[in-house]
């Protein structure tokens, strides 16, 4: 046995724990009885500490080093690589900053939950100040002492580091925030009209059943539930997503579950072979959310998407939609205006959403912001990026989940819609009959490109080998730009 | 910190990572997609492989020796007693021996599912034959080398012995043989009909929860779903219940949740502040099915909780059960006949049903019976001890889940019918007016008495300690037979 494979398995073993981790963050977003939290902050501390310690154990340090010395394939010597990336990584972090980290998560989730579900920032703002010192202890190690912002977000995108983010977020906002003052001063108005009404939840499900089985999502490997704020879990034969509906808008429950079927099929799609391995794993955040946010947006907001969908409202609603056509659906989901709930937002205002929070939480990690002014600052920053006044902290700086544990996390909802349109432009030409397919509801050719060119690939390869290698490109904000300005530009009559 | 304190902080981790054990294996026989078991079995092995490696550390067993040392009061040494005890057993299992088993058993329980399913014993045999080895070494190691189901017992019930278990249950056997054969040879008949017809599931649902509450069992710090095998899970503030419906005969719904609500009253009301600690648990299965048995037969099998019940029934199905009075529910509960099924069986049968298990696993273990040859064991056995002929596996050898994991559990199910029967003798003098407060649906005193007596108690006492501190007497087959000779006797004008 070379020291390699006793590495892989010990690896084996992580990517199990791992799996257990999700599951119990997962029952504690859909199926635990209120009181049972503080146990599980517990049970995730108890489970992060022999993590912890099962990979920052010195045995393993020696293995990476003495299986470097060994014959390796070049799959081999990738894995092999980030195999010790992220011993290196944890060997950074204290165990006792580990577990306290978990524990402190876990009753920040359910203090977050208290706070939005009351509108009292009060309750939360304990909790959140404990996960910012700690997620700032965190970053700092992962950063070797320096910037923390920067160890946090190579946790969520290996490689890459604030100036280059900055890069490409930059320009994208300006973009962006000048289309958004097109459409503002456009005399052009489209109606989500068509999507609006009375749709009782059964119906709803129903449909979200439709579309995840369209997308090729395999319902024997997965499950659908509810969650308060929808997500997705798991890999394999066992993904799980959840979704939320509105009874009166369709499009929340349409968007999130095109949403988490796309990061399902993408853990669903993964190489069964390598997928326990750091090599067969999803590659970045980033990458991941490319994959949702494709199937939301490039396909489920195009026009061909928009007929897609039709049929499956047809299906479900026939009578509400008898008389619509797929026209009225398109524009239906494509109406452009600013406001404060970033899950909401049309594609032109979703990033500024995300750069809000990019401005904000580098303030918070960089002590420049303390816990108490969060709803001011948000508040101001609000005005400033969006132009729009915020009414309550519930659908202020208590919208999101996120900051219960992850700082660093949201840029890469931003590289993720980078990654998708740039992606969804080198589709298109390697597909010629896909939008005729996708109106026509047939979906699983794209989903059998993606997870030819992306899914089965793993972490084969970096995410600028894997972008180069599939779009011919380096990662940029343009392809987005360009494919916002000519269907936003077309709808409002842009000129 | 005592050496005493680090030995508990130890034995907390280790309860949490039970805890999140018990959570992944509820998750499997509940909502875990079909193509999840697979990678479920390696969490599991994964899982069970940290937990021995926690709990075997030699590091462990110094403690133990130097807290023996220390100044400790008797809580706290009877808690050292039994952590020692607890190390002991598991060093005397390999790990290798450990994970092998937890992995087989998840996937036996997946085969079991199939064969069931089915009604196809090859689908199994091959799991069951993996199992029936490695319990039998399982045993052997916990044994010492001596008899296998020896050691096996005794993870289950603490310091009982086989040679005591079977002075307990042949008389139990013969008295209840006799009793059967009395009721067969009786012209008088009880009929089941008042609870049979057609009851859609949503009803029974309300039902079940209208029962939970009406027992004390608190929700916002358990839950109720659906299981193909009842059971329940968890401690405090997260007990799972799980339970099954028959649509045209409401007794399987009744029973299996007040079973199964019986188990969670007691793991709710463990005492917080030493919950976590091997001197704050549950103190051995059969004490465990005795809380949901004394509720099962001793309440909800009387005359007052048939009062009870009638009560709960006219609330969820007012037309059916307008005309139908108290007695009559009282007789379709108490029907003595000879089955098939275990779960469904009447309480003079239900040993039968045990005795039956208990002989047949202790020939698995001891390799006098190969498991090809169980099907045919299992027809000779049922036709033997309970008169019936086995028409099909379904019904056979495979209705019961357990042995795709557990044997020696069985003879505990017995113990906690006697267990139940000698308790309840002892918390009618105590509480007067016990009767008339079940059949008012005043259930929280007999809850809150064995709580006091029984819950709250832990593991401080040992089994024998506790029954003779409650009940005045060592554990005995008398008091069980003594009130089901009164009571089917009287049924059935037994003279």
């Amino acid at each position: 046995m070379r020291t390699y494979d006793r590495l892989c398995d010990r690896f084996r073993e992580l990517h199990h724990l791992a799996g257990v981790e999700e599951l119990l963050s997962w029952d504690q977003q859909t199926y635990l009885p209120p009181k049972g939290h503080g146990r599980r902050g517990e049970q995730l501390a108890a489970m992060a500490g022999l993590l912890h310690r099962r990979l920052t154990d010195p045995e393993v340090g020696g293995w990476v080093e003495s299986a470097a010395e060994e014959a390796l394939t070049r799959e081999e010597r990738r894995n092999l690589e980030l195999m010790g990336w992220r011993h290196r990584r944890a060997v950074a972090i204290p165990e006792a900053l580990a577990t306290d980290f978990a524990r402190a998560a876990a009753t920040a989730w359910e203090g977050w939950r208290a706070a939005r579900k009351h509108d009292d920032f009060s309750r939360f703002a304990p909790h959140l100040e404990r996960v910012v010192a700690l997620a700032t202890e965190r970053g700092r190690c992962l950063a070797g002492g320096g910037d923390p912002y920067a160890g946090l977000l190579e946790e969520y995108e290996p490689g890459l580091d604030p100036a280059t983010l900055e890069r490409l977020l930059v320009p994208l906002a300006e973009g962006l925030a000048h289309l958004a003052r097109r459409v503002a001063d456009s005399p052009t108005t489209l109606s989500a009209g068509p999507l609006l009404g009375d749709f009782p939840e059964r119906g709803q499900w129903a449909l979200a059943q439709r579309l995840v089985r369209a997308m090729g999502f395999d319902l024997d490997g997965g499950r659908l539930d509810n969650a308060p704020h929808p997500f997705s879990s798991g890999s394999l034969g066992d993904v799980r997503l959840t979704t939320r509906f509105r009874r009166e808008d369709l499009r929340e429950g349409i968007g999130s579950i095109i949403h988490e079927a796309g990061h399902g099929l993408y853990e669903q799609g993964l190489d069964p072979e390598i997928a326990d391995l750091p090599v067969g794993a999803p590659l970045s955040m980033g990458l991941h959310e490319s994959q949702s946010r494709l199937w939301e947006n490039q396909v489920a907001r195009s026009r061909a998407g928009a007929q897609w969908l039709l049929g499956e409202l047809k299906a479900v609603f026939p009578d509400r939609f008898a008389t619509i056509d797929g026209e009225a659906i398109y524009r239906a989901l494509n109406v452009v205006a600013p406001g404060l709930i970033r899950t909401d937002a049309d594609e032109v205002h979703y990033n500024l959403h995300i750069c809000l929070r990019w401005e904000l939480e580098r303030r918070l990690i960089a002590g420049d912001l303390e816990v108490a002014e969060l709803p001011a600052a948000w508040g101001e920053a609000m005005g400033r990026w969006l132009g729009v006044e915020v009414v309550s902290d519930r659908d202020g700086c208590l919208q999101d989940v996120h900051w219960t544990s992850d700082f660093g996390y949201f840029p890469t909802y931003a590289l993720g819609n980078l990654y998708a349109a740039q992606l969804y432009a080198a589709a298109q030409p390697a597909l010629p009959d896909l939008e005729a397919q996708i109106a026509a509801g047939e979906l699983t050719p794209l989903r059998d490109w993606l997870g030819a060119k992306v899914h089965r690939t793993g972490s084969r390869l970096a995410q600028a080998e894997l972008i180069e290698a599939v779009t011919g490109a380096p990662l940029s904000e343009r392809p987005l730009l360009a494919s916002l300005e000519a269907k936003v530009g077309a709808l409002y009559d842009l000129g």
